[in-house]
């Protein structure tokens, strides 16, 4: 059973979300009021649809009810972003996913009823804050506000050891859970396994212990 | 040593840079030309300065050489963006990030220099599509081609059983890391552990093997 998807605004976000929905194998109706963008995406999307998503005869017209689930990520018109959204929960949909451009805006669109407000911007500023900070902190997964999962590159200080002459777990209280090298993955190192130059870390621990690990390494530099 | 950093363009994207640098204890000088962009930030950032990044001698009047990294974040204006970027190398800036709307934007910023480059709203378009495909799937590293580790939420179908009941590791050739429930995360669990309703479980693995297991997980709903 395929999944029908929405997508209305083709900005970047937008774009970028039908792209991926589609190479998932998910059928994707986009919707944007700029001829240009509905062409851009003529070759790419199920279907593509030049309307303004602010009438509610077009919404209708289309079936919107009977998709799976609404994307809005009209960007600047905020206005329209917040009449969409209403008009999409009123005829019935019942997912709606919707892109905020700032906490007021969120606020609205959670009051509305949209089942879900992203902020693609904020969230991608906040990461990539994180990632220029730690030069050697490449990804991370915070699992709670204690916790952490992060992918630490390996250096000069590192290579050549053994997971057990670094003796990690003990003196940091953090754990090694796998070791990217080139295009593999090794799960779970073993103590004996020598860590190299190039090697990735994923780490897991609590971040206070992640963070002075990572300062150690640092040293180095 | 406190690092000093400049962020150029303050839309939702660059304004989010500069609150996290901030926020972890980094000075940060904010570059925009909208006079409105700057009152906000003036109280937020260490320095704001009303100023056009395309004017050279603007940027050496700032002593731009001297800070650690410069970020590009100006967005439609791609010419404006692309003449930053030169003129900041120019100067001999050590590390630049710039912010890229397209493809070709991205490559001519490589090839002038800046260090990195990145595409905020397309990178957490593909993130939001991810997640909401597999709804049980709330977060992820994509660590190869191959292997991931995600953040999977429990269901019925596993609560109850013990590690060893659900036998993940021989079915499916994947690993569970960690089990992250409400504030608190158990790293490596044991076999003994018994998952609970509202367990989110921290999984590696091949991304065949991973999805493998979520559908699987989903014939419950
Ligand atoms: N009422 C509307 N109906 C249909 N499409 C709309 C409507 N309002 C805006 N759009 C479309 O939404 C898209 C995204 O809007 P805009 O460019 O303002 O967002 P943005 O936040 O700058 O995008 P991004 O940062 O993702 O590139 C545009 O292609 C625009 O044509
Ligand atoms: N030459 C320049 N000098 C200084 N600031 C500039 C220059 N050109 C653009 N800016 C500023 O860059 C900021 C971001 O630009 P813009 O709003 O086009 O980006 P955007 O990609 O839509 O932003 P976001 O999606 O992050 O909200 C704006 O506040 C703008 O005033
Ligand atoms: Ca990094
Ligand atoms: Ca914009
Ligand atoms: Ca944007
Ligand atoms: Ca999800």
């Amino acid at each position: 059973m395929k999944k029908e998807f929405v997508v209305i605004g083709l900005g970047r976000f937008g774009g970028s979300i039908c792209k991926a929905l589609i190479e998932q194998g998910m059928e994707v109706l986009v919707i944007d009021r700029d001829e240009a963008r509905i062409d851009e995406f003529a070759s790419i999307a199920t279907h593509a649809v030049i309307a303004d998503s602010t009438d509610e005869t077009v919404l209708k017209s289309l079936g919107i009810r009977n998709f799976d689930h609404v994307i809005v990520a009209i960007g600047a018109d905020i206005q329209a972003s917040i009449l969409t959204t209403l008009m999409l929960k009123e005829i019935g949909v019942k997912r709606v996913t919707a892109k905020a451009q700032n906490d007021y805006h969120a606020k609205v669109l959670h009051k509305i009823g949209a089942d879900n407000v992203v902020h693609p911007e904020r969230d991608m500023g906040k990461r990539i804050a994180h990632n220029i900070v730690s030069k050697s902190i490449l990804d991370y997964i915070e699992l709670s506000d204690k916790y952490s999962i992060v992918e630490i590159a390996s250096n000069d200080l590192l290579a050549g050891n053994t997971i057990l002459d670094l003796n990690i777990r003990a003196k940091y209280g953090i754990t090694i859970v796998a070791i990217r090298r080139g295009a593999s993955v090794i799960v779970s190192p073993q103590a004996h396994n020598v860590i190299e130059r190039d090697d990735v870390l994923i780490v897991i621990g609590e971040i206070e212990n992640i963070n002075r690990f990572e300062k150690d390494l640092l040293l180095d530099k």
